[in-house]
């Protein structure tokens, strides 16, 4: 059921230095993206076989200012995997004893795909996104 | 000159739950394997396209038994990137204004290749190894 690892999102205090690090390591860095409704300017960095995803705060309600707060100088905000049918997905979770975040029900994630988040708690302390490839 | 994501290591407080949790979402999971010198036990979780290595504490000295008291249900301890040439990379990461941990030296590191690790406060809060492919 588990897929590829789509991305590993990374909260960063400074967007532009972070995107010139990535940039002056080689690789393939896009465009800052504002994603207005969810909270985020985001960053895509390519990697030969998966994504880093550098997040930073937009708008006065971004979910990720208090992991900011509490890192300030940034660290790893979630992991992202894909699965082939997310409500397949939901129910094998939720049967390893794993909650899932809100109401349960996938919602739209950033890409435009049905996703869900795993309670930290429940997954060695890392927040885990899974989304509909 | 950065290439693959090689891996992603969580520190867990329980190897066989997080192994068994990972196995019940479909994941091909290695046996643990006690890497004595570098202070813990890891198992691999094979995906389609990098790897996740779950790492527990062995023996009385190591590395990651502080971040497991700081994070006790677990946690993202660093991301392992590779690259071809050990030496070119470490002189490209101080260019990037980062400090390469230890003597700055690269060190034969538990896949028995050499790697350098990067100071999280000069790479967005987050603990990055990189190895030579």
């Amino acid at each position: 059921m588990i897929g590829k690892l789509n991305h590993v999102a990374i909260a960063v205090p400074d967007l532009v230095a972070a995107a010139d690090q990535y940039r002056g390591l080689g690789a393939s860095v896009s465009a800052p993206q504002d994603l207005a409704e969810h909270g985020v300017t985001v960053v895509f960095v390519e990697l030969p076989n998966t994504k880093i995803e550098l997040l930073h705060p937009f708008g006065e309600t971004s979910p990720i200012t208090s992991f900011l707060d509490k890192n300030p100088s940034g660290g790893i905000h979630h992991l992202c995997f894909e699965v082939d049918d997310i409500k397949a997905a939901s129910a094998r979770i939720v049967e390893t004893g794993a909650r899932i975040l809100g109401d349960g029900q996938p919602k739209i994630g950033a890409h435009g795909k049905p996703v869900i988040f795993v309670h930290p708690k429940d997954f060695q302390g890392t927040l885990i996104e899974f989304e509909q490839a």
